[in-house]
Formats: C-alpha cells, structure tokens, sequence
C-alpha cells in the first residue's frame, strides 16, 4: 500500500536477505503487521511465483547478462572463492533461475523464514518500551523454527593466481580489477579495521593514494582505487581497480598499480596518510547517522553478519586504534600473488 | 582374503566408484557374497573410519599435496567449471576430508549403495546362465533404494578465458596445459567420436601432430599431446598439453602449440591423418579385449556414464564412420578461447 510504505524493497547479499520501509510512525502496527505476515503466511503459489520469477529473471539480463562488467565480476567471484558458495552469484545463474518452481521457493521459505532466524530494525522517533510489546505482538506469535546452525563451508588454501579476462563489443572502456580473498570483520575484526583503513589510504576517493599518483599526477589511467567490505560472515574481499584513459591499453595501468601495490607491501603507509584515513572514516561514520535508513540497515547488516551493537558503536574508537603496523602487516597477509584473482575487461573490435 | 581375490582395489571418478576384483573362477560366488556384503552390510564405525580416513588423507597428501602438477589440476578444473561439482576434488579438500564422521560416511553409504544403484560386471569363463542365479542370490536379496534420480547441475554459458598459474619450488621442469569444456559420450555421442578422433590426431602418441611438428621437427618442446574422455555424465574436457625443454620457458611453447592450434582450427584435417588415426584406435580397442580386467573396467565406466552395451559394440564402427568435416566442426565447437582454461606450471627460484 503506497499510502503506509513511503519506501520500500528488499535487498539480498550472500549473507541475508533484508526487507525494509520507510512508514510514518502511526503506520508502525500496520507495517509490522504486514512484515509478520510477510514472515509467516506467504502464500507461495505457481500464480505468485511465474510473474515473479520472470522479475528476477529480466532484473538479472538488465543487470548481469546486459553488463559486461557485472558478467565478469561474476566469474571473477567464481574464480576467487573455490569451495564456499560465496562463489556462486547471489541472483542465481540465468538457467537455474528459469527453473525455479512454487516448491522450491516454498521450502526456501519454510526453512529460513522464522523470527528466531531474522534480526528486526526499527530506527525512528520510537523507544524500546514502546517497540517491544509490538514486536512480541507480531513476531513472538510466529512459531520459531529452530533453525541449525548451517554446516559453513571453508575454503582450501589458495596456492595460484588467477587471470579471467572478458572481452565483449559491448565494452567501451577497458578495465582492470584484482580481487584478494580477505577476512571479514567476524572472521578477524582487528584485520578488518586494519584493512578498513588500507582502503581508505589506497582507495577512498579523490585523495586516496591511487587516485592521487595514477589520475592526478601520472596521469596513466582514468579510474583507480581499492576498496573492502568487512560484512561477510565467512570471507570478505579486498579489491583494486584501475581503468586506462579513453582507448587506452592495460597493461601501462596494470603496470602502474603494480607498482603502487608493491611500494605499499615494501613500505607500508605513513603516518599523516594514516591519520588522514581515520578522520575520514570517522567522519563519514557520524555523517552516516544524520540518516533514519542508513543506520538501520547498518545495524541489520552487522548483525546478520556476526557482529554486536557493541562493535558498531566502539567502530569509530576502534579505527582510530589502527596503527601503521598494523595497516601494513593486514596488506601483507592479504595482498600475496597466490591470493589473488586478476580481471580484465576488454573492447573486442566489431568485425 | 588373499587366497582368493588375486587382485583387487577400488577406483573413484567424478562419477562413480568401483570396486574390482580378480578371483580363480571356482571363488567367483564367494567373491560376490563378499560384495553383496560389501554393498549391504558394511560396519560404519569409528573404529573402522577413523584409521581409513587417515589413509585417505596421507593418499591425497602424497598423490596431490606433494605433486605441484596435481594441486595445479585440481585449480583448472575448478576454474573449468563454474558451477557443476566436477569443479570439486574427487577424493575432496583436505580441510573438509579431516572433519568426515563415521555419520557422514554411513549417510553417504545408506543413500547411494544399493542393487538398483549399482552395475555388476563379470568376465571371464562364464555365461549368462551361470551368473544370473548367482547375482540374483547375492545381489537380489538387498532391498532396493529407489535411489531418485539426481538433479544434474548445469553449466552456465562460459565467456571468459582464464589462467592460473602455479610456481613452487618442487617444479623441476615447466608445463602448460589447456583445458576447454566438450561434449560428453553421453551428452552427444557423435560430437564425442570426432573428439576422440580428433585427440588422437593431435596428440596420440610420438606420431600425432603436436607431437612430431613441436618435439621431433622444431624441437621447441619435450612433450606435447592433447587427451579427451569421453566418459562422464555431464561434461567432458579436451585437453592440450606442452612441456619446454629443460630449463626453458613456457611463452614459446605456448605460442607453437597456439600455432598449432589456429592451424588446426583454420585448416581442418586432412584425410590420411584421419584415415591413420581411426585405425589407430580401432586398433587399440581390438588390443584392450585381450585382457579379462580391461574390458570390465569400460564396460562399468561406459553404465555408470549412460553408456550402453550396443554402443560400446558398435564403437569401432562409429569411428570408423566419423569424417574430416565433422573433426572440424567438433573442433571449432569446443576450441574457442572464452571455453578455454589455460595452467602453467612454473619452478619458483629457492631464495
């Protein structure tokens, strides 16, 4: 109902699946009413599911199948992650998703969906006292389902680089990535701040060490940075990413980040880069809070992924607990050749 | 019991496993109670899976964990396949064979080990009339599973060449291998004799192509070939391989066997190589029913891939019938470079 949701979607990453709304406050018992039902009484029939199914479909050919940068982070996931599902893409593969009957999303649903299984965010003008009996009304009503624990699938060690290279007529820019298999912040939370901020001296924006040395003043490549994502509940990645001027080869930029990456593993960072980073990921943290949704989905997402309340509200104190060892020993333990998958993504002349 | 298997052992492929025995005829029906025994009333306990689990463990260790080449092999085929479990290890990750409970194997031997799961093959001085009653008395009497036919994954569309590269310093002596995903015997048959053809053109032996033009003639390689398999359920792989001679590097080989390849896929083959190599292997078909155990051996391998007998039969005759233009067009099926999954095996200088 438009009138009760000012907002509304859903998000899946490899992890969970996230619903959310923005509601006027009166619209609370309602939405929370909608979401239990949501939760507990889809009726999941072949009527509900065909027209939905051919949703996801064109959402993932608009998506993946239409973007060659997406069709190739696909294989890179693939190429990175050998045993764990991680490697496989959260949207499904196209032939998979076409056979995807009433059944199956019936007994996904009946499996997973369950108030013991999911995390409830509300972020607003409401307080706990008045929060709770609504959510006990809601949710408490719905049978738990006891869900096990899921048998976590590990990776073999890494011993090989990989190199995957798309070329396509539909690339207009060549395109250069590497992906590193890195803890996430459940796996090894100090690392995860560690490399929290490597990415911000490498990556973050128009200041960051790439950008600076490859764009601004090398002037080799259009696009260059780094960036991690410490929400994962088994492995997280740590990525570089570079692009050639307009018609421009690869190899000069590849060669160019590969400098910078071994300067970075030869003399770590320095002090005022350090210092820098941490200001600018402190702030952008207070920053994040001037918004009702951000927070919220911080909060689900930290907490559906291992993380406590407690980290979130410490992560500000913690980034500025990084030191440069620190910084530099996470790169090191990351950023090794055998640990890596290399990208390219190139124009493929049109005959 | 010694005394009465004179040879036997098991063997694991992607697809299934076999047990093979080799007995004095007269102890042909203790050999199969043993085996019914085997397949109905195996003791899974700790006691018996832990000591094994330990010797499976030290077989990986020294088959694959020891042999750079072998933990390669084991990277190209999860870069071959993106999301089929052929991508995974037969004998499994060492991480994950650490952790097998005698719960998990007692599982796996209650789902799958059943008369109407299995193919029972005798040779040897004995006919139908003889057998049947003892199969029927052995195997008959084990209540069938109903074992549901298994959801085949499939492959999504490959668009990438990839690479991966593996240096250690146990390399004596560099090696280059590619891989391209084909068509099984199973999932068409004829595509499968042109490629079984088509390898041994290639790369069967010291008078195939690969092997005379790169080792003989520009002596730019120690060993070239090519290989295919038609055997499995699902997908297959055709195979090149390329070794530089001592000490050399891998990038000319690479490029002669590339040669060699844009050769093949512009020109096609020609008539007397075609001719020389269909009697080849019909040859070495008409030499494998001299052994007792080898015609077995395919006989269970050609079942358990959807094979049949009259197919097997009939075998010297399809290649006998398979011609330069469909070699050519198998060819160009298969070899193209977005299929393609290239391994080099590089020694790492001691530091």
């Amino acid at each position: 109902d438009v009138k009760t949701y000012g907002a509304a979607g859903d998000g899946t990453t490899e992890d969970y699946t996230a619903y959310f709304a923005t509601v006027a406050i009166e619209h609370l018992p309602l939405a929370m009413r909608l979401e239990a039902d949501r939760m507990a009484h889809l009726a999941i029939t072949d009527a509900v599911v065909e027209p939905e199914r051919e949703v996801i479909i064109e959402e993932r050919r608009q998506r993946t199948d239409n973007d060659p940068g997406a069709r190739l982070g696909e294989r890179l996931q693939a190429a990175l992650f050998l045993n764990h599902p991680y490697r496989l893409p959260t949207i499904g593969w196209a032939h998979e998703m076409r056979g995807l009957t009433a059944a199956d999303e019936a007994a996904f649903y009946r499996r997973w969906y369950a108030p013991d299984n999911a995390v409830l965010v509300v972020a607003g003008d409401i307080d706990l006292a008045t929060l709770r009996p609504l959510a006990e009304k809601y949710f408490g009503a719905i049978p738990a389902r006891f869900v096990a624990a899921r048998h976590r699938l590990l990776e073999p060690p890494a011993l090989t680089p990989r190199r995957v290279t798309l070329e396509s007529e539909h690339v207009q820019q060549a395109a250069w990535v590497r992906l590193y298999q890195a803890p996430s912040h459940h796996g090894d939370a100090r690392s995860a701040y560690a490399l929290q901020v490597l990415a911000q001296i490498l990556g973050g924006g128009p200041t960051s060490r790439l950008y600076r040395r490859l764009v601004v003043e090398d002037k080799v490549a259009s696009a260059a940075g780094a960036a991690y994502d410490p929400d994962a509940l088994d492995r997280a990645v740590f990525s570089f990413y570079v692009s050639p001027p307009s018609g421009g080869r690869v190899e000069p930029v590849e060669q160019a980040i590969g400098a910078e990456i071994d300067r970075l593993l030869r003399d770590g960072v320095g002090e005022a880069e350090l210092a820098a980073a941490k200001s600018l990921l402190q702030a952008a943290a207070i920053k994040a809070r001037d918004s009702l949704t951000g927070p919220a989905r911080t909060i689900g997402a930290a907490l559906a992924t291992g993380g406590t309340l407690d980290d979130l509200e410490a992560w500000p104190e913690h980034i500025g607990a990084v030191t440069a060892a620190e910084v530099a020993a996470a790169a090191r333990a990351v950023i090794l050749p055998e640990n890596s998958v290399t990208g390219v993504l190139l124009p493929k002349p049109t005959s």
